[in-house]
């Protein structure tokens, strides 16, 4: 038996929906050369990480071994598989590896952080192969709700492993390849030692639909409506985009695309030919001429994030374009568990304004893009893998496909983020845990989910914060009262006095009682000092606050 | 026409499904004499209302008509109905009619902030009647998902009011009283002019289903099973509580009630007679020596609240007892929107410890305590008012339930939190607009939701804070250097250096360039040491945190 390993390591994306980042690497333990599978990110929330910009995986194993890195490959241009490539190519510096359309919005990205562009490469469709060390590397057209999806075929010595990417089963996906079920028989006739699998709709039990279903019940929606249309999808799944922006056409309206993404999204799918015969589109300016009853618009924010253009024409005016009674909104998407808070926010702004909003209650205006559990199960047959190890989910779903896997006689394989697995030959196995968790984009810089920052803040936010001044002259006494300034703190408590008087009262009297040796040392008498407050707050609002203490001293 | 007039005045639940507040008047404008239906609580979140223990409607209006009030009326015991009565009590002082059940929950939240529970006195069912100034109120039975819930027959020289509290349709609840619709019809036989109605379910299409459904699904769910059973639900929610109990029961299960709300609940419900039969049940003590496959323990934390019994559970021991593989938790309940996070939460630490889950989105195990657009017109049918005005329900909701009304022929009204509607003669009209808001109860203190304290705990959640201490001698002239502390923010930034060090010497730089006249004037150099953080802190770390300054001033 070869010395020689095929090893599989999630950082990222086994465990979560969201931040993919997945290793392979062969060669001797601890010497394998290594290719990265998408960099990912996730997005922050008040709940745990308020402040944050954006969240990435840990990458330091893989920073620790950067010059045993041969490439990144990305499969698709969905920010949870693409959106890291910028934040992490300083400290990586590898080649990235995509298709045309994933490489352009890859490209953007690096601009944007002064990275050379010239780092992404763009790989044709399979049988392209690209040579990475010990593996090669192939990108086999899948559909999803993005165009150019990919799996990847990742050959080494240790025979084939296809990494399915994100996917769904769809033979008319709109803009972007179907899925090609001979082509997809070939590539794993001879026989494939594992498959990587999508895992998000595992728990979805009905065979998943067709993109090309939504575009008459849109159509018929939208010729039907009186006033404005305007509509919100995901901007990266531009067959949706196009299947709105054809049903406003043929309705008579002029287009109108409202937000950056959206923009960005239709120009890179029109630059790199994935889509073409998008209807013709006029500016916001052009649109305020012309009637509302002709107007389609197709904006951003079909989450309800706060400045996205649909949250923007809830609360108001956008580019000089206002909704009004008897105008539709329509949300051709689905919403992502956390954000169910801020959708509902601009569905009630809407309906102040006398706007009707329809969403996908009905199922007729949004299909998902990831395979449900008859698709997953489409895969499987087609690929026949040995080894079926789930991704793309949270524990509940890697659990759920692992079921599947062995009750359908594949070995299943739960693997979440940090267990390394050791493919080579015929059992897999636990190799290794190594140590990840997630880095935050925090402004221009990355912090350690678990440093303490973000703790800090979510302290501050739940308990309030004071700071607390002395001056101790040098012989050690205070000099002047001890000085209370409080932040997100009731003025007022039991007392009705200020609280920062009571406080300073309770300081004062403290630093009256407190001995020689407790003024003199820094530590003893910060305790003190906190300690006071925190029982002195507690008594008079119920609540124990955050202090920061600054001890001056003259000597 | 007489110069009394009827007024309706929602203060809260009219806007939002939460903190029900809501006041009728008849009398003279201005000199109403008042009666208070409902003074419920809404739960904070960390997006909008971090720290924050609980939130009630702003009753500032109904503070300076004190004298005005006649009586308070609660219409069931669900938290947003009644959460609020005992943090208002001293400050409306209104005596507090309710049901036995109500009244039993109503008390005990007096007991515990040490009010009278003497000022809750229990009314019988319809054709119990209270005199309430120029009212009569009534309580008239309907189903909902807690015993006892009523609607009130609100009778004024303006005719009668029917205010609808939260309801289904249920002919067979379970516990408490099922739908009477021979009693209702004969309430209403002589006229209704308005009816004050839930909305909450306006947009569910389906007829609702009965709490009786439940049972056989549960029950067949439970006997199935091999290890330990453990459910949640709401507490309030005692019909379901004894349809989990009782499925246990029948299947050899001991049953356990886990949980500070749990164990009450089932006590009021025995203590005040509205449940009858309820299974024996162990101790958490006694449970640990009865096999697992033959316990059912009845768990809080259907919405995945950190500290319940469910979120313990996932985590690990609670009252001496694990979950283990092959064991089930099922929730018998629907996630409100806003807790998906929280639930998933806790279904992904049950998925790692190998339990599995079952929710409700089979539709099995579960069915709401609110009617269903049929219901809703089921319940506009028997009382047939002139009127009808939609609450308990977000915009959205109360906009779909006026158009309902209106096309079958009645005069709905949209009034929202703040609106005072005139119910005098045959047309409402708004009588006048109302400055309503949120109270929040934090710690021991009100604060109101627009003081800007909160708002201050969310901006250093996002932006972190640094503190800034200057001291000047007594000629202005800074007396070392100014000092830096800094709460949730990076250590270090682009330079590498820390950042208290950095923000330090931009700081001294500062001072340093200032003028005589700057250091002498508090605001001028308080503004400017701001600026200076913000501006260093910016360009080291890309973040503006909040700031604290401290000047002290040795003269």
């Amino acid at each position: 038996m070869s010395s020689e390993r095929l090893i599989y390591l999630p950082l990222g994306g086994a465990g979560e929906i969201g931040m993919n980042a997945y290793v392979y690497g062969y060669g001797k333990p601890g010497k394998e050369r290594l290719i990265v599978v998408d960099l990912g990110v996730a997005f922050p929330d008040m709940d745990g990480s308020p402040g944050v910009d954006l969240i990435i995986a840990d990458i330091a194993w893989l920073v620790e071994r950067k010059d045993q890195i041969e490439a990144v490959f990305i499969t698709h241009a969905h920010e949870d598989h693409v959106g890291g490539v910028a934040h992490t190519y300083a400290q990586l510096q590898a080649p990235i590896y995509a298709r045309k359309f994933t490489a352009n919005i890859a490209k953007r990205k690096m601009d944007e952080h002064g990275h050379p562009d010239d780092a992404v490469t763009v790989v044709g469709a399979w049988p392209e192969q690209i040579s990475a060390g010990p593996f090669t590397v192939g990108f086999l057209p899948i559909s999803h709700s993005i165009p150019e999806s990919s799996a990847l075929v990742i050959d080494s010595p240790e025979g084939r492993v296809i990494h399915s990417g994100d996917f769904k089963i769809d033979r008319t996906p709109g803009v972007g390849e179907a899925y090609d079920p001979e082509l997809w028989a070939d590539v794993c006739k001879d026989g494939v030692k594992a498959l990587v699998c999508d895992s998000t709709n595992v728990f979805s039990q009905d065979p998943g639909r067709s993109e090309a279903t939504v575009g008459p019940a849109i159509e018929e929606l939208v010729s039907a409506a009186d006033g404005m249309v305007v509509a919100t999808t995901f901007a990266s799944n531009v067959a949706r985009v196009k299947t709105l922006a054809v049903a406003g056409d043929k309705a008579g309206r002029s287009v109108v695309l409202l937000g950056r993404a959206m923009k960005r999204m239709v120009e890179a799918s029109l630059e790199t030919g994935v889509m073409k015969d998008f209807p013709n589109v006029v500016s916001p300016e052009e649109a305020r001429g012309i009637p509302r009853e002709n107007l389609m618009l197709l904006v951003t924010g079909s989450q309800g994030e706060r400045r996205a253009a649909s949250a923007q024409l809830a609360r108001g005016k956008y580019q000089g374009i206002e909704m009004k009674e008897g105008d539709l909104f329509l949300f051709s998407s689905k919403t992502i568990p956390g954000n169910e808070k801020g959708v509902i926010r601009i569905i009630n702004q809407f309906s102040e304004r006398g706007v009707d909003v329809v969403d996908d209650s009905s199922g007729n205006y949004h299909v998902s893009g990831h395979a449900n559990r008859p698709d997953l199960e489409t895969l499987h047959d087609v690929v026949k893998p040995q080894v079926l190890i789930p991704m793309h989910g949270e524990h509940r779903h890697l659990r759920e496909h692992v079921k599947i896997a062995d009750a359908r006689g594949m070995t299943g394989v739960l693997a979440v983020n940090g267990m390394m697995i050791d493919l080579s030959g015929n059992q897999p196995k636990v190799a290794e845990y190594v140590e990840t968790g997630r880095t935050y984009i925090d402004g221009s810089v990355q912090i350690g989910a678990l440093d303490g920052v973000v703790r800090d803040r979510i302290r501050m936010a739940l308990n309030g914060h004071v700071t607390v001044t002395v001056i101790l002259d040098d012989e050690d006494e205070p000099l002047g009262d001890p000085w209370v300034d409080a932040m997100g703190l009731s003025e007022t408590g039991k007392s009705g006095a200020p609280l920062v008087d009571v406080l300073e009262e309770d300081l004062s009297q403290f630093l009256g009682r407190s001995k020689a040796a407790t003024l003199r040392d820094d530590t003893k008498l910060n305790d003190g000092l906190k300690r006071v407050v925190r029982q002195s707050a507690q008594e008079e609002i119920g609540k124990k606050p955050e202090v920061t203490v600054v001890v001056s001293r003259l000597s």
